[in-house]
């Protein structure tokens, strides 16, 4: 006769491996990918360690399994609805605001995970730091192009540096974040929208002169 | 009669707490603030537990102590120098300059402390996270102190949003920090300090039409 502790067992048993990964991601962006244990999961999802030993063979990948779920998540969230916007500046432009709303609401628990996760692991060299490095890149690199566009598009000029702006724009965003999970510091997003948006409109050739401000950005001025 | 290692472990105990401290800061710059407990320094100075246990009671005020080295080092090595420099923009630059120098030349080893340390305690409640915040907020404060003071030289309109500007040279400096620990990226010292640059340049009045490019900016035209 199976009791009822051993059913609830067999249940969380049952949770697909993506589920117990959603857990890591907002466990690790709080208490850090390295805080992040075999132990420490299965007292967080009630399932046990074997049962999750199962799931991964050790800390590392563990981690690595956790990082790509957030990259994810990352897709889902920000990339996929940037993407449905038009090639070019409207696509850059949802791509900023899109990642402002994500890190401000807290898709992750504990703010961005990759700014964390980043942060965490730049000084310790290994599998894991290169896989969030890989992933930092393509993010860099998601800006890039739609910079790029825009400048076929004649939006930008030709000549303009794009991995400049792609690096302003991604530090405005990792400050933003720095300042929100530090001070909660809401104002920093603001801050950030504000300084991106004029870079934007400082940059737009005359054949888009005016870029629209999307509600996120409405009441920035004279903030 | 006295062995030689208990000489070696006497002169060992001499050292003060500053080269202790010392140490431990460099520690936490790259294996983070958490790594660094009483038996990890131990190994890495070659002192006794005890020994530390002496100076420090607990992990706490050891990671607190070390925050506090790493404020006096970060004042003795940039804020100082800066200070030798006019009121106002002249300052200012000094103080971006200075920090870029800083974090690209690792006075600390794992790049810049404080960047480092709040990424890692922003979602850690307690007095650590509260002394980093603290911190954080003096190295905002000093940058906005600049930026009023070249206001009321008439160096900068009156009207700017200081606050603004030094939020921007703030992020500007976290990406920079993030890119070259993240990537390797010395490119994004060159990125940031253009974009710093910019920054100033556009906001600068008439009253003081060009700004000078010091040596460490001289190569950022056309990277």
């Amino acid at each position: 006769m199976k009791t009822a502790a051993s059913k609830a067992r067999r249940a969380q048993g049952d949770r697909s491996r993506q589920a117990i990964l959603e857990v890591a991601v907002h466990l690790a962006s709080v208490e850090g990918l390295d805080g992040l244990t075999i132990g420490r999961l299965a007292s967080e999802t009630g399932m046990s360690k074997s049962g999750l030993f199962a799931h991964f063979g050790s800390k590392e990948d563990l981690q690595l399994a956790t990082v790509d779920a957030a990259r994810s998540i990352f897709i889902e969230k920000v990339i996929r609805p940037a993407f449905e916007a038009k090639k070019g500046l409207a696509r850059l432009r949802r791509l900023c605001e899109i990642w402002f709303d994500y890190a401000e609401n807290h898709v992750f628990r504990g703010g961005c995970f990759f700014a964390a996760a980043s942060a965490e692991f730049d000084s310790r060299p290994g599998r894991v730091r290169d896989r969030i490095a890989e992933i930092m890149k393509e993010w860099l690199e998601a800006l890039r192009w739609a910079i790029v566009d825009a400048q076929e598009a004649g939006q930008f000029d030709l000549k303009m540096d794009a991995i400049q702006l792609a690096f302003e724009i991604n530090a405005l965003e990792i400050g933003a974040n720095w300042a929100l999970q530090l001070f909660g510091d809401k104002q920093a997003f603001t801050r950030a929208r504000t300084a991106v948006l004029e870079r934007l409109r400082s940059r737009a050739t005359s054949a888009e002169p005016i870029i629209p401000v999307a509600p996120e950005t409405a009441t920035v001025t004279g903030a």
